[in-house]
């Protein structure tokens, strides 16, 4: 057989044998990585050191001291909780058990399950990682697996669709146990050093509402003790800031079942603190010279089809009949905001043209993904979109970046960034795109950010740089965006004429700073653990009279702190529970009044971090508290600056 | 026969036989009203001088010094034009033609005509006119009315329909030409003293667009030339008003038919007016302690059905289905709203619990009938509902009724004020609403405004006070309102606890300021004729440098205006355009600087009534215009005030 020549990670290439597996490769680097190889990756896809190599592979070789090494370790320990399971409940049906990022879940079927019966599981995994069984890689022909998976219609389905052509199939068995796998997987089940057991909730076979109602099962498994120990501590924080959680507490949204999913209700603390949102890009944007406009949600599919989002987007769009004449919700807002800009007239000096409106906008998600503010049916976009000469592109991109840095300070929010290039499937000449990729790459190298390449991940219509958040649990949400678009300005036939007299064609800059609104907000809930700064607080201050006599004082110090959120406590409590309701409440300023104050025209002031300062004119607490609303200061030092 | 009693005007009783018409009693009256009469009014409806009255009817006289005179020659006048295009188009084939509050239509089919013919037409209008001819009212058996019809399928629809079980029919003829008509008609032609056709538009036969498109012809008439005269003139004024015209010319809004018909599109302009505005309203709510929510615009039918807005809004709702389950645009904010304090759990002590939103709605309004802002598809209100004690109605009814006439005030508009009572149908004890209509009149009495009421026009739920604006045409639209309503408590089955520790009911208070922006922003626009209070203008002040050489000034003169909406005008033209190009645009003030002005370091200022004040401080202009933002003035007397 003739040799294949396959690249490694430093860029060398090998030549191997056709026919070689991942292990192959190893080995043939060195026999102690051969020996040491759990799996491999290949083209950037994890597979099982058994899987075959092909001429002009990129090969990553997967030993326990990998990145990857996790994810196949929990790719086992799902194998072992699957194992379990049927050891208690032999009739339990296997659907498919794959890792994640926090663990593993495993989607099964027959069984009648709840959190209850962990603890029995939990005991079998135990044994079975004890035993050490050896974790095998088997091929059975494909009749045979039909044949072995007869009352699995789950399997079955595999095998004629992923698994359809091949032959023999694999399997993986570890003890007298077995399951329909792809792999990889680590050598025996001891290698599952700590596992837990975490929820159980319902999911749709393939994530369809028409298909089956499977019960998932999830767990997490690490190396060591130490480190599942440090996720569940992680877990239990982050469980604390879930917004939904804190949302409750604070009143700030509901999304009631009556009035339909991912359809949130804003309440008014939670309106109060959006509003604030809104007005600080409006703020932002009215600086930056952007007009605002208002469109409709609903629009004819006629508009969706010129602007291409109907080929693009209809499973996704909430679409419907008005007098036999089909309408949608709006899945983005800018054809709304291209069709204003060519009800104008423009000329070369009018441009760049910037319109912004906090656009809502409809997705339909399955409803079994849509959770809390995280994943919505509608959703508003600090939206943002720019008519610009080809000449404009790099310095409105920087403006918009400047935007976006500042609103990144002013959170304290930390994000990843990287510019997506040319997708394979794109239009547009290979010279508009590398001057656009260049203009991009420009503007970030002169920022203060820390940027990666995402190639190949750009729009169809033109390359982005994206930022995202991490939530508290570490997960990863899609925040601010600058993309720019050189189709939508075809489709709609943009115009504007040019120094010379002749029509030219404007190019369009999509931005958003914060992203949608509901996203940034739950980060910014989860964030700051609901105790938001001062300028987003629903309830700013809180005066709490130490006694009934001080009543009317303390609202004479809430008439002076008018201009802000202002609650005087007036139930009759103790001091002290007066002052815990409020740390609980998430008020980040209580003013404690008594007689001492009262004689002497004073408050005494404790910030949300529980420090305390007394003897404060009110007067330099309202200039104090008017520098917090104009800074959006995040962490305040009026306490503690003069407490050191 | 025997005689039956009629009840006249001034509420005397009159005994006539059975079997009289209207002119019959006219002339038991007396013989002069006898020879006068034109027509009646026969329990609230206009008849023909021949219709028969009842036992029990309340009756008018109509002659020709009634108000409703007016509508009777206008449908003489249409008539004569039906008369006039028969002679000049002998094929035009009839429908249906009656008097409206400007002057009357006629809808007719198979002529190709366009306002070029109007010339022709209204010289046979006005033969018709000269020759006087007796407007005579014949009856016609059913059966001859059908032969003489058989061609024109409209009159055979309404013989089948309105006019369906009536044997013998009535027909009204003049000179050797007649129609199929109910009346009333003046006497002859010749009482038709001035007219005048005006336009032409299509129109679906009764309006239903799955029906044939018909020709509209509009026409007015009235008794003198004089009165046509200034009708005209009103008209031309009005059309110079025209929020359509107004906003086209100061780029406003659009309503492109690509995104769909009702659904507008704000302009930068545009939404920088409805930004105003809808801060004023943030400003009034937040005093008067409400909290601002924001409701998704689609929720589960479901939530319709508990509402009872299924029932009665059905045909009117945009409905469509998501995974086989109902979902419908919300056609009122107040279920949210409801939904809302639902969630919650409240004490005597936490009402009235006040929500706003500026709530964007739906209604599916006839195509034929949308009409820029003045009907559309989706508008918003500056909504809010009240959740009260029964023992706070008075005093939260006062509290918005102060917020109606401040806003009434500030944009010094002229409405009508009406007490909405008891409707037939209707929910609730006899004892509620009788309380409830009391406590809205003491409010209405302690007012300074002038009222009257609409007996039976309350919503079925509850009174309520309408507040109407009439726009530049004399049409009136719904404004502001208050409701009372006891239904929507029960069925949300909303609840607080009272003092007693029981559960109890609350009412709720729907309200809003302005009635939709749409509407309002539509009479605003023609209540300023586009040219809008400092406070509320797109561009506020424009800086016009006399020569290029005061561009530098010019520019800094804008900076120390900088809180304000303010451009310089650089383009090159003499001072005179460049002060008729800021009239036409309609900005409130314009600053003019040359030479002069820069040495001083001065502005000159014109307002938008064309008065010029020189030698003007920068400083003291800021601090006018600043007032002029607080106050929302709308005649300000900054450059009068200094001239006289």
């Amino acid at each position: 057989m003739s040799d294949i020549v396959v690249t490694l990670p430093d860029g060398s290439e090998l030549s191997v044998p056709a026919g070689a597996s991942v292990e192959d490769v190893a080995y043939e680097i060195g026999p102690g990585l051969g020996s040491d190889t759990v799996a491999g990756v290949v083209d950037g896809e994890l597979v099982d050191k058994a899987a075959p190599v092909h001429d002009g592979a990129r090969i990553e070789i997967v030993t326990d001291q990998s990145d990857e090494y996790l994810q196949v370790l929990r790719h086992s320990a799902a194998h072992v909780f699957a194992q379990a399971l049927q050891r208690v409940f032999p009739e339990a049906k296997l659907a498919i058990g794959p890792p994640t990022e926090e663990g593993f879940y495993y989607d099964v079927a027959g069984v009648d399950i709840d959190e209850d019966d962990f603890p029995a599981i939990e005991r079998e995994m135990a044994d079975i990682v004890e035993a050490d069984y050896e974790i095998r890689r088997l091929e059975v022909s494909r009749e045979d697996a039909l044949a072995e998976y007869e009352d699995n219609e789950y399997k079955t389905e595999i095998l004629g669709e992923e698994a359809a052509g091949e032959d023999p199939v694999s399997v993986y068995e570890q003890d007298d146990w077995r399951d329909l796998c792809k792999g990889p997987h680590v050598d025996s089940t001891g290698e599952v050093g700590a596992f837990e057991l975490l929820s159980i909730s319902s999911a749709y076979w393939r994530g369809d509402e028409e298909n089956d109602q499977l019960t998932r099962v999830y767990g997490t498994a690490f190396e060591s003790e130490s480190d599942l120990e440090e996720f569940l501590n992680m877990r239990e924080q982050a469980a604390e800031r879930d917004h939904r959680k804190i949302a409750r507490e604070m009143d700030l949204f509901s999304i009631p079942t009556i009035t339909g999913p991912g359809l949130p209700l804003y309440h008014p603390a939670g309106k109060t603190i959006l509003s604030e949102l809104e007005g600080y890009v409006d703020e932002l944007n009215d600086a930056a010279g952007y007009g605002n406009v208002e469109t409709p949600h609903v629009f004819r599919t006629e508009l969706w089809e010129e602007s291409g989002h109907y080929d693009n987007y209809e499973d996704d769009m909430f679409l419907f009949d008005v007098n036999d004449e089909e309408y949608g919700l709006k899945p983005m807002n800018c054809p709304g905001h291209a069709t204003i800009f060519d009800q104008g007239s423009w000329s070369y000096r009018d441009l760049p043209i910037r319109y912004a409106e906090h656009g809502k906008v409809y997705r339909k998600e399955q409803r079994g993904e849509l959770s809390g503010l995280s994943r919505t049916w509608a959703f508003t976009i600090d939206d943002g979109h720019l008519f610009v000469r080809p000449d404009q592109i790099e310095a409105e991109v920087r403006q918009v970046m400047d935007g976006i840095e500042q609103v990144l300070d002013t959170f304290d929010l930390d994000v990843s960034v990287d510019l997506a290039t040319r997708p394979e499937k794109s239009v547009g000449s290979d010279e508009v795109w590398e001057q656009a990729e260049r203009q991009l790459e420009a503007v970030l190298e002169s920022s203060s950010l820390e940027w990666g390449i995402e190639p190949g991940d750009g729009a169809f219509y033109g390359p982005k740089i994206d930022f995202s958040f991490e939530d508290a649990l570490g997960r990863s949400w899609d925040g601010p965006t600058v993309q720019l678009d050189f189709t939508m300005p075809e489709r709609f036939d943009l115009t504007y004429t040019g120094e010379d007299n002749e029509e030219h064609r404007p190019v369009m800059i999509h931005r958003a700073l914060y992203g949608s609104y509901e996203r940034f907000f739950m980060v910014l809930i989860e964030h700051f653990a609901g105790r938001f700064p001062f300028w987003l607080a629903p309830e700013q201050v809180r005066v709490l009279p130490i006694s009934d006599d001080n009543l009317g004082y303390a609202h004479r110090v809430k008439n002076e702190l008018s201009e802000f959120r202002v609650e005087v406590e007036d139930r009759d409590m103790t001091i002290g529970r007066k002052i815990r309701a409020a740390h609980d409440d998430r008020v980040p300023y209580m003013v404690v009044v008594g007689g001492d104050e009262e004689e002497a025209e004073t408050i005494s002031v404790r910030d949300r971090f529980e420090n305390e300062r007394n003897d404060v004119p009110v007067s330099e607490f309202v200039e104090h508290l008017r520098g917090e609303v104009s800074e959006k200061t995040v962490k305040p030092d009026f306490v503690t600056d003069h407490d050191e």
